[in-house]
């Protein structure tokens, strides 16, 4: 009884939000446990319960906004921040249904193939090996998924890891002076610096985020990781598939399997695509950062932000953060520097998420692939009609919120800060205007005014922060299909599934084995 | 050849944009002679040829926005002002249409009739008396529409030309003190008021607009000609017809063409409604102005711009400020001194327009009336997703024109500030945050820095404006169907169009005459 109410209430969607809200619950509470308490009464104060909440969902949904310093944490809590982001980073959690999948697979493939082989009598399709070759090749084509992926996971990871540290060791000596500075170690830096990249969460164990370091050496592999941590981790899968199947002998089984995975993508892996898709999603990629970068070019080339750097740096500098404005939001700039051209840009880029993001088609099955091609409108006209009502509500109840230090400090709290702030909270994106002192009227500066390394959340009242969390969690299961999607099929939908796709499954390779 | 190419190209949407676009022209030319001269080499200079440009497409797209002071233009200039808000308000331009058709519908009905019998009889109608008496009775209709409409066009403005003229002679002195002061004729400001306010244009001849005068008794005849203009327009002209249907005796042939204006109001005039959609509109229109309502009464009760008024006068200060973010753009406050949750309330608003502004339905015939009744989400999305990139790129190149007034004077120059002006010329509801010099910069004031009392386009960059001109006269074409509205229909698709609803056409009524 228990069971088959579970399988029957148990969409993908609300199996995604239960384990975001575990993990999150968990990953909040011991943060709490792991806040550095000598702060108390210090100018910031240590960080309460609700910033340790906002923290471990801004980890866990790989935003990067932060209502307190990274260094407010332990070294235990950076730690516990480091793992909510990789549990949390789109290429682990595209391992999950995957998993289940083979699992489903090797359990039972006796009863599953008397079933396909039952129906499919129905509708008079009598190539039963067809359909048993079809089912070898699906297990296959999974197993085969379940070492490639994390293969990739920790392979990048490794080298960008490397990369980094070798720059850190051998690089200028004011990246060490700076960490020794801030006591944080240099191993540890690269460690979280890696996984945070990757998983597009956009932390760093330093205040500053990026900003000491503009240096190319350093933001190049940076920038590498994010890429194959998000907009660049299918087509990247595909391009080591494809070089295996080269690879791949003649006679080796092996080969019929990568084909598989070629041909028919989306039946084994959420962040598989077509060709056609691929090619058009690296496209977009390159187009959309073209465009980023070519406004910051031309608008903020010799801006403050950029006082002091060289040609090379400023180059480098501007990709990096053109790249950062898709998804991962990490800094090199102050942001409130550039211009007003520029930031209204990033915001539109943040808004504008697509399928790269999402990395599930809303398609119904596997064959209609071919046909859905303009993707990108279809799913920006869903968003913007359907969750810009509630963002816009959002963001109206903040302001109703912040109302007394929108008055009183018009400059930091204004209507398109605040809603940078959302936009980047939807988009787990976490590029925030920040908190400037010397924006504020003269008259307004406290004797305590200090300018934050964190967010501009932070300054924002409790009840605004909760608000922001919510936009967190809902902005990371934006675009998520119930249970449409062939790859993510669980298993009391999957012969059912099976069956709709295998009885027009009539691949001439197959038949000519 | 000639006549037969212009029938082909002249579409309903490129007719409506050429006589704008005439007008537009002009207008112009005729306001850039009638400007006042002696004020060159004063703090604003006389208004420039750009800026009677912006004036005369303001005046006819009935925006509002004004890059110079009305008084900026003589009392020959004032007038053409009227007259173009006249020629280009909603109820103006839906009288059009009206005329072609019954202009058509008069010069050939023989030949329509042979050519309807013809084509029906191809499919197998016989009904031949039927199609006779449904062609006449749409004649009928049209008539009586053709001196109906003018009749509300002219008989509410008579009567709130005649509210206003009474509050001017028996109201309060401070009010002919004003006008005296400003040397503005008391008959001529009841007369600009009143067309102002019904064609929605928000202009009046004081630079001030309605913020010297927040009285009640004001306020309320310019609210009911405010909302008889547009968005009452349609529900009061339905309401009209039903009185006029109930008043009718059983044996007047006129009963029966109220009656077939009441059942197919969509087959004879943009402005009509079937039953269920008048209903809906007249739903919306209250929701959305107590919602506008709600939100200001419980933000805005004690702020700045409401200092020193009474209850009664805030209460009706707040309904007629929510009356025109709808689409009129008159001011009783000066917005900057509204919150900020307020303001971006009305900006939504003047962006979310519905069917009333719009006026014209996407249908492709009237049959389908009665399934369309998702219209305002339709409507919302296609509008989003096409025209909100337009937009965007357009606020993105005012953002780069105006970058350096943007980093000295953020306040006044503030992005949202921007984004405001350019929703509200594309709405054509002509709010404007306006300018202040007590939001700029100490350091900044200049020995010249004078609050301006037009809008804050008004000091923007030749460019700038002109985008903005563009912006008005788009906005004012959104949502114009092609020539797909069986009431619109132009001659040469005319019978094509009758014949596809008259072989349908099943009237019971009718029949049993
Ligand atoms: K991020
Ligand atoms: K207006």
């Amino acid at each position: 009884m228990v069971r088959r109410w579970l399988l029957r209430h148990l969409t993908f969607y609300r199996l995604h939000a239960a384990y975001f809200l575990v993990l999150a619950c968990v990953g909040a509470g011991l943060l709490w446990f792991c806040r550095r308490r000598e702060r108390v009464g210090g100018s910031d104060g240590s960080p309460k319960l609700l910033d340790c909440v906002f923290a471990a969902v801004s980890a866990l949904t790989v935003t990067g906004l932060l209502t307190v310093r990274v260094g407010d944490f332990s070294t235990l809590g950076m730690l516990v921040l480091l793992i909510l982001m990789l549990l949390g980073s789109h290429v682990f959690t595209s391992l999950l249904p995957l998993y289940v999948r083979r699992f489903h697979f090797s359990r039972s493939p006796t009863h599953e193939r008397q079933q396909v082989e039952k129906h499919c009598d129905t509708r008079q399709v009598q190539d039963k090996y067809l359909i048993a070759a079809y089912m070898s090749l699906e297990h296959k084509a999974l197993i085969t998924l379940c070492w490639l992926v994390p293969a990739y996971f920790v392979g990048v990871q490794l080298l960008g890891f490397l990369a980094i540290s070798c720059y850190i060791a051998v690089g200028p000596p004011e990246v060490r002076e700076v960490l020794q500075r801030e006591s944080v170690n240099a191993t540890f830096y690269g460690f979280f610096s890696t996984i945070a990249a990757f998983s597009n969460a956009g932390m760093t164990p330093l205040d500053e985020n990026l900003i000491s370091f503009p240096d190319p050496a350093l933001l190049l592999p940076m920038s590498m990781l994010i890429l194959s941590g998000n907009t660049m981790f299918a087509p990247s899968m595909r391009f080591i598939i494809w070089c295996l199947y080269r690879c791949t002998r003649e006679k080796n089984p092996q080969k019929q399997v990568y084909e598989y995975l070629l041909m028919y993508p989306r039946k084994c892996f959420t962040h598989l695509f077509p060709q056609v898709h691929t090619v058009w999603l690296l496209i977009t990629v390159v187009a959309f950062n073209a465009i980023d970068f070519v406004t910051f070019r031309s608008l903020d080339w010799n801006s403050a932000a950029l006082k002091g750097m060289r040609t090379m740096d400023k180059l480098m500098a501007g990709l990096f953060q053109s790249i950062n404005t898709r998804s991962a939001g990490m800094n090199v700039f102050i942001l409130h520097e550039l211009s007003a051209a520029t930031l209204l840009l990033y915001a539109a880029m943040m808004s504008l998420y697509y399928e790269s993001d999402l990395c599930i088609y809303r398609v119904k099955s596997w064959e209609t692939d071919q046909v859905q091609d303009n993707k990108l409108s279809v799913q920006y006209r869903k968003l913007l009609s359907r969750d810009s009502a509630y963002l816009f509500l959002c963001i109206l109840l903040i302001c109703t919120l912040e109302t007394r230090k929108i008055s009183t400090d018009p400059l930091n709290y204004s209507v398109f800060n605040i809603v940078f702030e959302v936009i980047s909270a939807y988009g787990n994106v976490g590029m925030s205007m920040g908190y400037s002192c010397a924006l504020t009227k003269e008259e307004n500066v406290t004797h305590s005014c200090e300018d934050v390394p964190y967010s501009l959340s932070g300054k924002w009242s409790a009840n605004s922060k909760i608000l922001l969390v919510a936009v967190m969690l809902v902005g990371r299961h934006r675009g998520l299909p119930d249970n449409i999607d062939s790859a993510i099929i669980l298993p009391h939908n999957f012969i059912t599934n099976i069956l709709d796709t295998t009885c027009i499954f009539n691949h001439k390779k197959l038949n000519s084995n």
